[in-house]
C-alpha cells in the first residue's frame, strides 16, 4: 500500500482554508498513485481550535468541510484529524478523532484516549476520552490508528522515567492485541527544542517493542505562542527512522509499506542543531502569526543591544526587509555606540529606520510630575517612564502606520522581572520570549555564520537597559551565564530551589532568582505571547496565581 | 451528630496560614460541643492552587499540615479538602479529596470523581479523577461524602436544561445504593450572578431526590480573578433550604442532624438582589487582591466618569478611604464637568486626589513625532497617546509611592475592545472588567442608595472618552441598552450571532458587534486580571485563538 504522509500548516478556525488544501493535497497524492493520504491531528479545525470548539455554527462547518473533503477520496482514501460528536448523552460533547475517508464518504472514525491535559494541553476541556480499541482495514491491511497523545503513554513525567505514566490504559498495548500491520499516528505536537530526542524515542520504542511501522504525521507552521515543527517520521519494525519530513515546513512523502526498509536514506533530513532550530522556530512563529492575523508590517525599537537586534534579523527572515522597520529612541542616557550599533544592523538587514530623541517627552513626564515628586530620591520609577515613553512612541508608528510592535524581551528577562511594564515590556508578539539571554548569543552567533548581520560591538559589549548613567544588568541580575542555568532547572525542569542548590548552585543566588521569578508573576500576566520553544514557557503552559502565597 | 459547616477563606500557597486557621475553627467547634466540623474544597492549599500542586515541597508541606490538623480531631471529627497522592503508579499523581481526620489521625480519604474542565477549570490538569465510591461512618451515622463537582453531573450544559451530562457516571447515583443517611459536599464554587438558582437548585434536586439532607460548605474570599460567595447550605432531605450561610464573609453554623426541620429560619442568609451581590463580590475581590498580595493602597484615574467613580468607591467600601488615592489627568479635551466632577466624588469618598495636568508631555509626544507623523491626519493615534500619558503616570505614581493600580475598564469596553492597550486597559487588576456597562449604572445607584456617593452628573451625562473634541461613546459603539443585551447572549450565553439576529436584534449591529468581540482579543490578552462576576468572564475562562481565522 502506498501512503502519504501529508505535512501541512492549517490555520485554527478557516475551515475553508484547510478544506481547500487537504483536498489539494489528496488530489495531488490520488494523481500519483496513493492509496492513503494521512493528515495530522485536527487538520481541518488547525490544531488548537481552543474555545472555537463551543460554537456550534463552527462544528457545523467542519462537519460539512469533512463531506466536502471525503467527496475527494474515491479512488483514495485519506485520513483527516476532526472534531466528532459524542452520541451517547453522557460525557463531554466530542471527541477528538481520526477520520478514515474513502469511497466518497466517512468509512470510520476512530477517536483519541489519551487527552492531554497538563503544560499548554487542554484537551479533556472539549473531548471525552475513547475507551474502545479496534484497528481500522483497508487494501487487507489493519491500520492501528491513533492520535498524538495516544502513542505517549510512557512519556517520562517530569522529566524523569520511571514507571509512572499520567494515564490508565496503554491505548498500543490494547491495539497491539488486535494484531495490526502498521501503526498510523496523527499529531499535533508542539515544538520544544528540549523535548526532541523524547519525542522520537517514543515512536521509535512502539514501533521496536511491538513490531510494528509506525507512520506519524504532525503538523507544522505556528498558531500564537504554539510552533509545530512538522519532521513527520516513518519508522521501521525493529524502530529505526527511516524517513524523516522536514521541520517547520510543509511537505509531502509517498512510501510504499511493503519497501519501508528500502527507503532512500535521503529521505531522513536532517536534526538541525539547538541554535538553528531555535532560530527556524522563531521564523515560524512570526511568520505565521502575522500572516494568520492577516498582518504584513513589523515594527521594533533598536536598542543597540543584542536582544532587538537578534529580533530585527529574525523578523527579516521571516517576512523580508521590506516589511521591517526599526525606530531609534535615544534618551539622555543613551551612550554612541547604542546609535552607531542600531544604524549598523538596520544597514546590515536593508531595512528602513527612524530615530525620535525621548527627550522631549520625558522632559513633559518631567515637569507634570515634578509638584508631585517634590523631595523625593530617584530609583527605577524614573528608568520605567523612559522605557514607557518608548513604548508609547513605538505604539503610535504602529497605531499611525498600521505596524505590528514586537515586543524584544528575552526570557531571563521575562522570568526574573527586568523589564517595564507597558514599557519594553510592550509588543503584540514576544519572538524572543522564551529564549534565554545566553541563547540569544548562540542566534546571533548562528545569523552571523556567514557574514555580520548582527554588530560584533552589540555582541560583545555588557548588556545594559541604559536607563540611567553607567548602568548594566549585572547591577541588578546574576551573571546571565549563571542566571540561565538555574531558571533553565526552576522552570524548564521544575525543580525545587533546595535541588538546585544542592546541584552547586550558590544558596543566597538560589534564592534570589527563585524570589524574582516569583514575585513578578502579576508582570508576567500582562505580557504578549511569547513564541514557545522549551519544554515550558512563560503563558498558558505555566499557571501560577497571582495571590499565592507560597514560598518555593 | 452535631456538625458546624466552617465557611473559611484560605489563601492558596499560604498553607501555614490555611493550617491555623482550620486548627483554630476545630478548636472552637470542639469547645462548643460539636461532632464534626466541615471545611470547604482544597480548604489546606485554598482554592485553586494551580500549578503549585507541581512543587513537590507544596505537596510535602500540605501532607505535613494536614498531620497537625488531625492532631487537633481527639474529641471532634474535621473534614478538610486537600490534595493526595496517587499510588497507582498509572494516572495523574494526585487526587482532590476529602480527607476524614478523627482520633488525632487521618480516618479515611474520599476523591473527587468529576473533574471540572472548562471554563475557569482546569482540575483534570492535576487530578486523577476517583472511580469507586463508598460511604464514610461516624458516630453511627453514614454520610455521602462528596467534593463540589461530583453533585454537578445533571447541570445545565451550554444553559440548556436537557438530557445531556458532561459525565459519565452520577456519583450521588453510586452512592445512593449504600443507603448514606446525609449527603456532605465541600465547595469551592465560584460565584457568579447569573447562576445563583442553578447552583442552589442542583443541591435542592439531590436533596428531594434521593431523600437525604445535604449539607455544602462553599469556600469564599476570592483569588485573584475568582470570587468565591459561601453561602454554604443546609437543605433538609425534602429539598428545602433550611439554613444559608452569608455571602462573600467567613462563617460558621453548627447544626444537628436530627433536628434539621426545626433549624430557626433566621440562619437563612437572604439572598441579595443582583447590583448588591456583584457589589459584594467586587469588594471581595479587590481586598482580597491587596491582602493575599500583601498591598495596602491602591491609586485610580479619576476622569468624572462613571465608571472610575463606580471603582473609587468600591476600593473605598474594600479597604477604607484612607488607602484610596485618586488622580485627576485632565487634557486640552476634557471639560469642565470632568474635573469638578472627579473633585466632588473625591469629596464624598474623603480620600485624597491629586492633579496632573497632561498637557506637557503630550505636547512633548507632538513634538517628538511630528517629523514622522508631517502629513498625515488626526485618527485614534493621536487619542491613544493621550490615554497612554494618562498610564506612564499613574505607573510613575504608583512606582514611587508604592499604589496599586485599579484598571477602571468595564466589560462592555473590553469586548469591544473600547480601549487603548497600555492606556486605559492598565492596571493591576479590574473591578469592573465583567460588568457590563448598564450593570456599572445599576451599581452607581445602589451605592447611591442613602445618599450621593456617585456624582449625579457623572450617572446621567452621556458617557465620553473625551480624547478628542465632542467626542461620545456612541460615535462608535451602539447604545449600552443595546451593546450588553448582545454582548451577554453573545459571550455569556455563547449564542451564534444568527441565533441573536433571530431573537430580534439587528442584523448589522449584532454583526458589527460580534465583530469588534472576535477582532480584540489581542489586546484582552494583554489585560490585567478582572474580578470574575458572571458565568463567563474574558480572561481564562475564555480561550479564543488569537490568530484565529474563524467568523463567528
Amino acid at each position: 500500500m502506498k501512503i502519504t504522509l501529508a505535512q501541512i500548516n492549517p490555520h485554527p478556525g478557516n475551515i475553508s482554508y484547510n478544506c481547500q488544501k487537504i483536498c489539494d493535497a489528496i488530489r495531488k497524492a490520488a494523481s500519483e498513485g496513493s492509496d492513503l493520504v494521512v493528515f495530522p491531528e485536527l487538520s481541518v479545525t488547525g490544531y488548537p481550535p481552543m474555545d472555537l470548539l463551543e460554537s456550534q455554527k463552527f462544528l457545523k462547518l467542519t462537519e460539512e468541510a469533512v463531506n466536502i473533503i471525503a467527496v475527494e477520496c474515491q479512488s483514495i482514501a485519506a485520513i483527516v484529524g476532526a472534531p466528532t460528536r459524542n452520541n451517547n448523552p453522557k460525557g463531554k460533547r466530542l471527541y477528538n478523532s481520526a477520520l478514515f475517508l474513502a469511497d466518497g464518504k466517512v468509512t470510520d472514525i476512530i477517536s483519541k484516549a489519551l487527552l492531554p491535559t497538563y503544560d499548554v494541553f487542554d484537551e479533556y476541556r472539549y473531548f471525552e476520552p475513547c475507551d474502545t480499541f479496534r484497528t481500522v482495514s483497508y487494501k487487507d491491511r489493519k491500520i492501528a490508528l491513533t492520535i498524538c497523545e495516544d502513542l505517549w503513554d510512557e512519556q517520562p513525567f517530569n522529566h524523569k522515567k520511571g514507571d509512572v505514566s499520567l494515564y490508565r490504559i496503554s491505548p498500543m498495548e490494547e491495539l497491539s492485541h488486535l494484531n495490526p500491520d502498521l501503526v498510523i499516528n496523527i499529531s499535533a505536537a508542539p515544538f520544544a527544542h528540549n523535548r526532541l530526542a523524547v519525542k522520537e524515542e517514543i515512536f521509535k520504542s512502539k514501533a521496536a517493542r511491538y513490531r510494528k511501522p509506525v507512520i506519524m504525521v504532525n503538523q507544522t507552521g505556528a498558531n500564537t505562542d504554539l510552533v509545530f515543527d512538522g519532521a513527520s517520521l516513518v519508522i521501521d519494525n525493529q524502530g529505526n527512522i527511516k524517513a524523516r519530513l522536514p521541520f517547520f515546513t510543509e511537505a509531502s512523502l509517498t512510501i510504499c509499506t511493503d519497501e519501508i526498509e528500502s527507503i532512500q536514506k535521503s529521505e531522513i533530513s536532517p536534526v538541525p542543531g539547538k541554535a538553528e532550530l531555535i532560530h527556524d522556530a522563531v521564523i515560524t512563529g512570526l511568520r505565521d502569526y502575522l500572516l494568520k492575523t492577516g498582518q504584513k508590517k513589523v515594527l521594533l525599537g533598536l536598542s543597540g543591544g543584542i536582544d532587538s537586534a537578534v529580533c530585527a534579523a529574525l523578523a527579516v527572515r521571516a517576512i523580508g526587509s521590506e516589511n521591517v522597520t526599526g525606530l531609534m529612541m535615544p534618551s539622555r542616557y543613551s551612550s554612541e555606540h547604542s546609535f552607531s550599533d542600531a544604524v549598523r544592523l538596520a544597514e546590515n538587514l536593508g531595512i528602513k529606520w527612524e530615530k525620535i530623541e525621548i527627550e522631549k517627552p520625558h522632559l513633559g513626564f518631567e515637569e507634570a510630575l515634578k509638584p508631585l515628586f517634590e523631595g523625593t530620591t530617584g530609583d527605577t520609577t524614573e528608568e520605567n517612564i523612559q522605557a514607557r515613553i518608548r513604548a508609547v512612541l513605538l505604539m503610535a508608528y504602529s497605531n499611525k502606520f498600521g505596524y505590528l510592535v514586537l515586543n524584544t524581551s528575552n526570557k531571563s528577562e521575562a522570568a526574573t522581572g527586568y523589564g517595564t511594564l507597558y514599557g519594553d515590556m510592550a509588543g503584540a508578539i514576544s519572538p524572543l520570549g522564551d529564549i534565554y539571554k545566553t541563547d540569544v548569543y548562540r542566534i546571533a552567533r548562528y545569523i552571523n555564520n556567514d557574514k555580520e548581520i548582527i554588530p560584533e560591538n552589540s555582541i560583545t559589549k555588557p548588556p545594559s537597559a541604559e536607563l540611567k548613567a553607567g548602568q548594566k544588568d549585572t547591577d541588578t541580575l546574576p551573571p546571565y551565564e549563571i542566571l540561565d542555568e538555574i531558571l533553565f532547572r526552576y522552570i524548564e525542569l521544575l525543580r525545587d530551589p533546595q535541588t538546585i542548590i544542592e546541584e552547586g548552585f550558590g544558596e543566597e543566588t538560589v534564592k534570589r532568582v527563585v524570589k524574582m521569578v516569583n514575585s513578578n508573576e502579576y508582570k508576567r500576566y500582562q505580557a504578549p505571547p511569547s513564541v514557545r520553544v522549551s519544554s515550558k514557557a512563560f503563558g498558558s503552559g505555566r499557571r501560577i496565581p497571582l495571590i499565592s502565597g507560597f514560598t518555593f
